[in-house]
């Protein structure tokens, strides 16, 4: 088993329920903030408005048990890891965005797909083609 | 705090230390195999070779304390945040990589940059500019 995590933060986004997020993540989607807690905001150190960053955060209410379902999608039968589901064995999400803006609370970034309050987990600096990329989930 | 996390397999690299592992993650590198867990084997269908996927797994070994640091490509004094480093307060690396082949056991990529016996935590299939991107850590 793995040891635990912690979330650095919180993003917020516009979206109150799971019903509410887009199914896309859209870098020209509404504003979303990586509200950083106070003792991880040393971490930001380096990171400017117009870098893409990879983020990494905390799906919670998937369903951890199913590994084959239909993609929303394309309605092919797939497995979990083929998919971008929330619905998997672990609940970490992943998008890749360029900094709108950032201070020293936290980032701003576009078009995040999770609903408000969901936890933060990681930010990484985007590496070649990983950046200014729409990804869905 | 986060709920747990399951590990869904295990990957093999020529890496037996920390001292031995590559600094950054290279496509031509040589084979490492994904051995995914017998019960989570179900959720590859539709997973193919020559497809590009993310790749999420448990850095193990990291300091979790450390919030600023020197680059090791730059020599840049920055934050965690803003750097690939492995020492970071949560553990999880990612990295994109094609699939070279895939059978019932598991997935064959080249060229992570982990030890042989890392966790692994989840498969998700890249998109769009995620594809075939080497990438460093």
């Amino acid at each position: 088993m793995a040891d635990k995590l912690v979330f650095i933060g919180t993003i917020e986004t516009p979206y109150a329920r799971i019903e509410d997020c887009p199914r896309n993540i859209d870098s020209a989607g509404p504003l979303c903030r990586l509200r950083i807690e106070e003792r991880f905001v040393p971490g930001l150190l380096g990171l400017e408005a117009g870098q893409s960053i990879l983020i990494l955060y905390w799906l919670g209410g998937g369903d951890r048990s199913v590994l084959r379902m239909n993609s929303r999608k394309s309605g092919d039968y797939a497995g979990v890891f083929a998919l971008r589901t929330p619905n998997r064995p672990n609940p970490i999400g992943a998008a890749v965005l360029p900094i709108e803006s950032i201070d020293e609370s936290g980032v701003t970034v576009r078009g995040l797909d999770c609903i408000s309050g969901t936890p933060l987990l990681d930010i990484k600096p985007a590496i070649q083609a990983e950046r200014s990329i729409p990804q869905e989930r």
